[in-house]
């Protein structure tokens, strides 16, 4: 995070660094894409995937990711004072698809890594918000975005990554290789109120 | 984390501030507890809930996790890094009953907090690698590890919190208050490779 007096963002203003993308491990799921997409080829020229970035609350962020679930009114403010909470903690790996013909946001998946004692110390990773834009189905952009964070998790040494998922879509989860393990696949949870804050 | 000549370790070096643990809202959950014991009185004067400390290598902190699943060769000086880890990134709340008569760790479990966009850019809770040393079941010290973290959550804005567990424990979680939710109670995961470190 750069304070120079001038500078509003630029290159430096990602989440992480987008030179982690390049080069993941595609060969070590191909035949699940049909044709071979990858991060850094998409199919679309006009398609790019990248991290997130701190000007992307002006990209429609937001908007695609109350496709998923309630997210209230989040002023510009709160959005580049939560993303740099993420920068700075370290392990959020927010990914997104942008159509740069629009320059809006059109896909997003989240990759948050967990330090652990176990497993030697290990890293762990979740899956998190995942939505990719109605008007764009069928280019295979819902698997593309969760394989890069797959994949990614891969490559920063994770030893598991897991996803808690609705029923409907325990089907595309398994297209792409998670796997409900048997007696281990029970996701539980206590609802607290939603305490709206003043925007 | 001071770095004083002198100083080994001491009031400063818990994991989180010991004071956030103070004036849960234990009559939220009152009824599941019979009888009623709370963190800060155990219903033995010798179990003393805490934060993680950094010393509690030494009391058999791993140990204890090794009962849940592959903890490996694990140094002390791995254990201090990963300690620090979690202390800079903040969002890790590693709880743990100490049996002050031994000075052994008898029990644990461990709260994340994760920053989200959604839920008005919310807090979001998870717990993890809960467990009571054999020994010392039948005084409660369970749900008692649980709902410390649990309410610790709550306290600290969590809009929600959730856990991945295995199904002969589906009933001992229900029972504090934890939901299977209809069509969205699954928990799927892609495990990758353990590379063990050298030790």
């Amino acid at each position: 995070m750069k304070m120079g007096a001038t500078k509003v963002s630029g290159s430096d203003d990602y989440l992480f660094h987008p030179q982690l993308l390049k080069n993941l491990d595609w060969d070590s799921v191909q035949n699940i894409l049909n044709p071979a997409i990858t991060n850094e080829n998409t199919g679309e020229p006009w398609l790019l995937v990248r991290p997130l970035h701190i000007t992307d609350y002006d990209k429609g962020y937001l908007q695609i990711l109350s496709q998923l679930t309630t997210v209230g009114n989040v002023s510009k403010t709160e959005f580049e004072r939560q993303f740099w909470n993420m920068y700075k903690a370290g392990g959020y790996y927010l990914t997104v698809i942008e159509d740069t013909r629009s320059n809006k946001i059109i896909g997003a998946s989240s990759l948050i890594t967990e330090f652990k004692f176990v497993h030697n110390c290990g890293l762990r990773a979740r899956l998190e918000d995942v939505v990719v834009n109605n008007t764009y189905r069928g280019k295979q952009l819902g698997k593309l975005i969760v394989l890069t964070v797959s994949l990614l998790a891969k490559k920063l040494g994770c030893y598991k990554m897991s996803l808690d998922c609705k029923d409907p879509l325990i089907p595309f989860y398994k297209s792409i290789g998670y796997k409900l393990e048997p007696g281990n696949a029970n996701f539980m949870t206590i609802r607290y109120e939603d305490s709206p804050k003043p925007s």
